[in-house]
């Protein structure tokens, strides 16, 4: 008998541990679930007899340890800033540790600890990061073997509203945490185009004409994501000119992003003297006059409702603090809503000995069933349950602290996602 | 025995005169084909046994009145100045007339002698116009039938390259007329919007953010289509607060396409003096400094190669004139390439007793096989096609100048494209 512990039970859980729990019987788990909200957890277990719920304050060392301690293995679900305690009472217990989080510098401290004693801490095993790296991977390995030499890759991932749900002026529904939304692009973006190291301020990031063509889906805007280079060498594609990760929007939300960046909207910096200030008192001075706004601006603006008479309940408030409100009553999943996430990857390059250089493409394109059963909490959890399977089953024997770039971790986890329905569309061209 | 007339083999009467001759033997008909050049319509008909090649010079009264006095009834495939001679011609000899452009108000004219001749003078039996207008008044017939009432009606259409030959960075190539590309939305455009009659000038015209989401095709933009406001009437909605005619591109065309516009590059004003100049001596004082475009623009502006060093071999020509010869040479379909159309209409409506308004969709999207089967020839042969067999057995018995908003017309072409396999999609959602 194993013992899997899940940290935090919000919605990119969901599908993790309904897909825990379907496979415990035969698996022979106990699936324990923690969250500060125990109902929450008991909740996202439905009664399961292998579930076991707990409450947790994940900033309590000792809650942590005393639920670690009953591990086989943790999967952490919770905010980033909680992983490395997580991860370092994991490594005091011996356990396994996985996450779908971006690996920091702290983490990777741990990377000796952690393989003399025998563990696999493995990050970024969600959908970005996580699906992106490993079917990358696949896919310059892949032109690797043949020979071919790669002159540019784009890796474009973004989590959306599916059309037939798409029905308000930003064309977007929000499906992860809604703070994330806010933060997104803070710290600008750093690329390589044409062999030149590019960096983009937060201000220039969205732009709804930076468009990419998704096979069967159309047009999407991308603006790049975070630091690209430190991929170049965790993919191996050091020299590689063109290389950038993004993330994918509808055009028109980019379009009113940027309105929102430049207005100062998503600043984070606090005044204080609000309470009791109206909506419109708050965001009029900021938002000023919209006569010469296009037609698709107004109406994002309209929608959001910023300038209303609403009342503002605390004295320090953050603009972002207050959008992030209205986005998340805005921009809800209603219950039927489908999201949908899609990610492309294009890859350039030239075969040997060919004279004409090549585009191949590969596309995934998943949608949520309603807001629960998101096309996030699918790609987010699939891969996290495949992958904690795979290491208590001893298929992943790999060590230490590492993200999914090696064959021996991709190859596992890419082929039972594509039994469960996870599959990439490939396409190839010669360019003229 | 029966003699179809079609006059014109350019690329859009491809598959109207195979589809013609493929039906000649069942129906016992004759199709006589007449273009200036005669080897043209030699390679359209490929030696079909019911087919006779003429060469005509359409601006020759004479030669026209000889070639359609053999016919019982007569395909005009010509430039639209040519319309109104040869419709005339029809009328003396007591001859049907179909054509795929739009009705002129000389074409008009003639309804009442066309009607007492007992003759069916059939215009906008085409793509757009003519599928569109069947296929909208089809919706509107029958919305208004379930008693509903509609508030909005938006009718786009685009003739596009199909996205797996999509290769160059305005994302269009020609599949039709490529003077018509340089003169579209010359005139602005007038249409409906709030109840609100709204006029754009052409500079204004081409926004790559006025974006209409395709079902299956993703995100495309529309510019409004010359005057909608007549087709109120037409289509029987006056009143209707919201209503266009709309043509789809890809939004980066849009984008390009308006800076072209802005810097005068499209104009048709002839200047001496041009021979032996380079393109780059005409084009540079146009162009000017590129250096605070963005990267889109750039590489635009820089697959035209307008600033090479190829010589004019002129002397008085206009922007539009050498535009039109490099688009010509740059947008071109390759012999493989596939173009695609896009239609697609939005209807809002209100049914009787409902609080919720709803949106009805319906779309249409063809692709060609190459570059010679092209979705254009398909979707605006098929329709002339179906009709001139439909007049010549007395299916559509409908007489005087008309187009096909008549039930009794749409009916049975629309009836007859589905079981060619032209099918519309259609959905439809409540508003929330």
């Amino acid at each position: 008998m194993r013992n899997i512990v899940v940290l935090g039970a919000g919605r990119s859980a969901t599908v993790l541990i309904r897909k825990l729990l379907d496979e415990s019987t035969e698996q022979n788990w106990h699936v324990h679930v923690g969250d500060m909200d125990r109902s929450l957890a008991e909740q996202k277990t439905g009664g399961h007899p292998r579930a076991i719920v707990h409450r947790v304050d994940p900033s309590d060392p000792d809650q942590l340890r005393s639920l670690i301690d009953l591990a086989d293995a943790v999967i952490s679900m919770l905010p980033p800033p909680f992983h490395y305690d997580v991860a370092v009472s994991c490594l005091q217990h011996r356990k396994h540790f996985l996450n779908a989080s971006y690996l920091t510098e702290e983490l990777k401290s741990l990377h000796g600890d952690v393989l003399s004693s025998n563990l696999t801490f493995l990050c970024e095993i969600g959908l970005d990061p996580g699906i992106d790296h490993m079917s990358a991977m696949e896919m310059i390995n892949g032109i690797r073997a043949e020979g071919g030499e790669i002159f540019c890759f784009r890796s474009h991932c973004g989590g959306l509203v599916s059309p037939e749900s798409d029905d308000n002026p930003w064309h977007y529904k929000i499906s992860w945490n809604s703070r994330n939304i806010l933060l997104a692009g803070k710290d600008g973006a750093v690329y390589v185009e044409n062999g030149q190291r590019k960096k983009l301020p937060y201000a220039e990031l969205f732009d709804p004409l930076r468009l990419v063509e998704v096979p069967e889906m159309g047009s999407y805007a991308w603006y790049p994501n975070r630091d690209s280079l430190a991929y170049l060498s965790l993919y191996g594609i050091e020299g590689v000119p063109d290389f950038v990760r993004t993330t994918l929007r509808h055009p028109l939300f980019c379009h009113g992003w940027r309105k929102l960046v430049q207005l100062g909207l998503t600043s984070e910096v606090s005044t204080t003297g609000n309470l009791g200030k109206t909506m419109c008192e708050f965001f009029h001075p900021l938002i000023g006059n919209t006569s010469n706004w296009d037609d698709t601006l107004r109406a994002q603006f309209h929608y959001l409702e910023l300038e209303s008479e609403e009342l503002i309940t605390r004295d320090e408030v953050s603009c972002a603090d207050l959008l992030q409100s209205v986005l998340e009553q805005k921009l809800r999943l209603l219950p039927n809503d489908r999201d949908m996430i899609i990610m492309l990857h294009e890859l350039g390059y030239q075969r040997e000995g060919e004279t004409n250089r090549r585009w191949k493409k590969a596309s995934l394109v998943v949608k949520g069933d309603n807001a629960t059963d998101t096309a996030m909490a699918k790609t987010v959890g699939l891969p996290l349950a495949i992958a904690v399977k795979a290491v208590l089953n001893g298929k992943i024997s790999r060590r230490g602290v590492f993200i999914p770039v090696y064959k021996d971790v991709y190859k596992i986890v890419l082929g039972e996602l594509e039994k469960q329905g996870i599959n990439f569309l490939t396409t190839e061209q010669a360019i003229p």
